[in-house]
């Protein structure tokens, strides 16, 4: 479950109370249960944290399987990228924590790997969807997206490029609204939000079709 | 394993031998072994069917864990997506054939929705990366790869688009080659290539980046 928190991309971790890794920090999963499909099982494991009405988006990531990962009777991972937007601040236990993506704690087992893999597919995601709906809050300044993308890609963005390029996407559109005034004074800046929040592939193929 | 074959996007099954689903046609593939990972047993599995230094491309889809999803004893497939360029013709077993994907024979258990959801990997891809690559010749013309493209995508592309889009992205380049000319006479068509035949993202993320 990844978020961008205090200008950082973030994922929502639990430490360990028991052996193997003990209080080493583990991302939420748990055993798929007879009855359940592998989505059906996230979503279970993820209530036990968190609020899931909260994710605005959940994806298969991949399979981690490598024969040794960890000890004892093997077990396979499928893992799950969760996004929280930026706005939302959910309530969770007490054994669990943010913890910036790019200055982990010590993670159990492969943890780090999976984490790693969730911030590339994001980072891939950004480039050629729409998937910053997931990140950002309902309505948002261009400054305040340009901070989400920068912390959810690891470099700065220019505001001016990234509000050009998603426009011109159809991604983004102006509210019509503006912030409410600062104390400084100055032109309050202008609200936008994302066009739709279902997972769209924004790369023009439509280029290909022919004309209707 | 996909393949444009015959001007239609086509897909290796093998013919079932024993129950269950008897004489059904299925995916290659089987159990994982201790000693593997997910990758490392498909390419062992692919191996018992063709030749996988033939495969341009292979890549993780999917988990398929539907509870019921085969009878018996709970099995959950990981399922990956496997390439082989238009011009080659593997030798393949006897209990094997290629079927067209919009056309298929009754097949074993889940693996109609496993082709499926390899077509629609497949057919996003080729919209926001350079996946041509691995269906394509080494060297093809426009025309040709329209042919690939469509057969791929269900749905007819227009070549000068293709060759406009393709190009303006910096995915395929002119090999300063033509085809021999054919008995009809003619201006003898211009050879292709793309410029890489590993797998990127060609959708101008660049954009967001600062200049160097």
């Amino acid at each position: 479950m990844l978020q961008v928190r205090d200008g950082r991309l973030q994922v929502l971790l639990w430490q360990r109370a028991q052996a193997p890794d003990l209080h080493l920090w583990s991302l939420p999963g748990g055993r798929l249960a007879t009855d359940e499909d592998v989505a059906t099982s996230i979503r279970r494991q993820l209530a036990e944290k968190v609020d899931v009405r909260q994710l605005s988006h959940v994806e298969q990531l991949a399979v981690f399987s490598a024969p040794a990962r960890v000890p004892g009777a093997r077990l396979i991972a499928t893992a799950f990228l969760g996004l929280v937007p930026a706005d939302v601040d959910p309530v969770i236990p007490a054994d669990t924590r943010w913890c910036a993506v790019d200055d982990l704690p010590e993670t159990a087992f492969d943890h780090e790997e999976i984490v790693l893999a969730a911030r590339e597919r994001l980072s891939a995601k950004l480039s050629y969807t729409n998937l910053g709906f997931a990140l950002a809050p309902a309505e948002f300044t261009v400054s305040e997206l340009r901070g989400i993308y920068s912390a959810a890609l690891g470099y700065q963005v220019a505001a001016t490029n990234l509000q050009r390029v998603l426009s011109r996407r159809g991604v983004l559109e102006p509210t019509g609204r503006t912030m409410p005034a600062g104390p400084s004074g100055g032109r309050p800046p202008a609200l936008f939000r994302f066009t739709s929040r279902d997972l769209q592939v924004t790369d023009p193929f439509a280029v290909f079709r022919p004309p209707n």
